[in-house]
């Protein structure tokens, strides 16, 4: 991989954009996540006003389910005297499990088949599926997914439940959940919590709290003190050649190549912005 | 799953061998790995030899790769002074990556393909991969896959530095490295490691050492201090039952069965000894 990356060019990368980049501050530092607006565009816009009214600060991690996801969400929600207010934000917002294909969206197709979905691939460095025939395609659930915890009822998430996958893609979860970014850097900050062994993994009255410190975008934080990232570009004849590489490994430890890659087995480059 | 297992009689469970059940333990507490001798007995019995010389002892997880693997193994294996001797047990062993079919094995079939081989499903409680035209199985790597390092050569492993499976699968890593069995209860002490930022997940000089207090054979232990568990059959109407709650979620809360399942996403409960 430092092989094939060794020649790329600055064009081969692209940086987040600040006000598409989400902190998640934890005890043991910071969680970059960027959001996906071309895919949940009212999540999104939700979570804005939900950073801008700090409603994660001191919130925490209710669930860590092992091989399976993280919950970050408010420990008292369901107390209304406890719960954490939403003053400016909405309270709940309809579904954003699946978009129309726009013929300009970028769409590079893994060579393989997916057994979930037609076609899977990448969208602006997003892990997608594609349905052609209906014109439609969704993010998919991999490792680092972030979603929008909701209820039984469709429409009723609004982005302040964030739910992180830790384990093998849940690729069951797809177009049932709103997928609103990928976490890009300290996903092992996340996946490292101590499991909760409740049911489903929630964390017990006894369990340690995994305090949130804060979640903000990245453009409300001054500029020393963000992580500025770049991430490779998805529609480059580079990123084939990743992805080739993984199809089928080359070093000399492997012994059989697969002929085949998952796109949970697909990883995206990021590296400090230069 | 729970409304599922409810009705299951006895029949439907089968108890873990104590001469193939291992125990890993850690400062927070017991992993109970399940050997595969069908698949791996060269690795299984050296395994053995190793457990009964106490070769662990004092070791430590060496590395923690992020959606990947756990090694455990002796930090000084490089050092021809301090490194951990090999008493009784082999040196090397040749590689079992693959086996022929035996008419006699259960194999219960997904119903959907798998990328990877020719066709996936369970022997016997561990997850394998077949290609029928060749007569060939292996033991696929999924989570909680436990597998025997080796350097370039196939034939350098020897079962004492044991690779811990913690992240989407690594199918490339299939027919490369030999399996050895799989974790039946406690990855969770094992994925929730503080991840190495070394090299390929390598814990560095300045990391808190991950300590291996003992790895035992269950039947090296005293009764009273084993662990009895049993795993669900899988060559059971039961569990073509589980295969299919699995394949289409049909909980209030789905919204849209995925018609689908892969072999990742197909667990097998455990539990203790009746």
């Amino acid at each position: 991989m430092v092989e094939l990356l060794e020649p790329s060019q600055p064009s081969d990368w692209r940086p987040l954009a600040a006000e598409n980049t989400l902190y998640l501050e934890l005890a043991s530092g910071r969680v970059v996540i960027e959001l996906a607006p071309d895919f949940a565009p009212s999540h999104v816009a939700n979570i804005h006003a939900l950073a801008r009214e700090k409603y994660w600060h001191g919130l925490a991690a209710t669930r860590v389910n092992d091989n399976y996801v993280v919950q970050f969400a408010d420990p008292h929600a369901e107390d209304p005297v406890k719960r954490r207010a939403i003053k400016q934000a909405k309270e709940t917002l309809p579904a954003e499990f699946e978009r129309s294909i726009d013929p300009q969206m970028p769409f590079t197709a893994l060579p393989d088949g997916d057994g979930y979905a037609g076609s899977v691939g990448f969208t602006n460095g997003f892990p997608v599926a594609r349905d052609e025939r209906a014109g439609r395609t969704w993010l998919v659930h991999t490792y680092g997914a972030v979603s929008a915890g909701r209820d039984v009822n469709i429409d009723s998430g609004n982005g302040g439940e964030l739910t992180v996958v830790i384990g093998h893609a849940p690729r069951q979860l797809d177009r049932n959940v709103t997928v609103v970014g990928r976490v890009r850097q300290g996903i092992e900050l996340i996946s490292s919590l101590p499991r909760g062994y409740g049911n489903l993994g929630f964390y017990q009255e006894d369990d340690p709290v995994m305090r949130i410190k804060s979640v903000r975008l990245a453009s409300q934080v001054p500029v020393a003190e963000q992580t500025p990232l770049e991430v490779l570009r998805t529609d480059t004849p580079l990123f084939l050649q990743l992805i080739e590489s993984r199809r089928n490994r080359r070093e000399e430890w492997f012994h059989r190549p697969a002929e085949h890659v998952e796109i949970g087995n697909v990883p995206l480059p990021v590296r400090p912005a230069r």
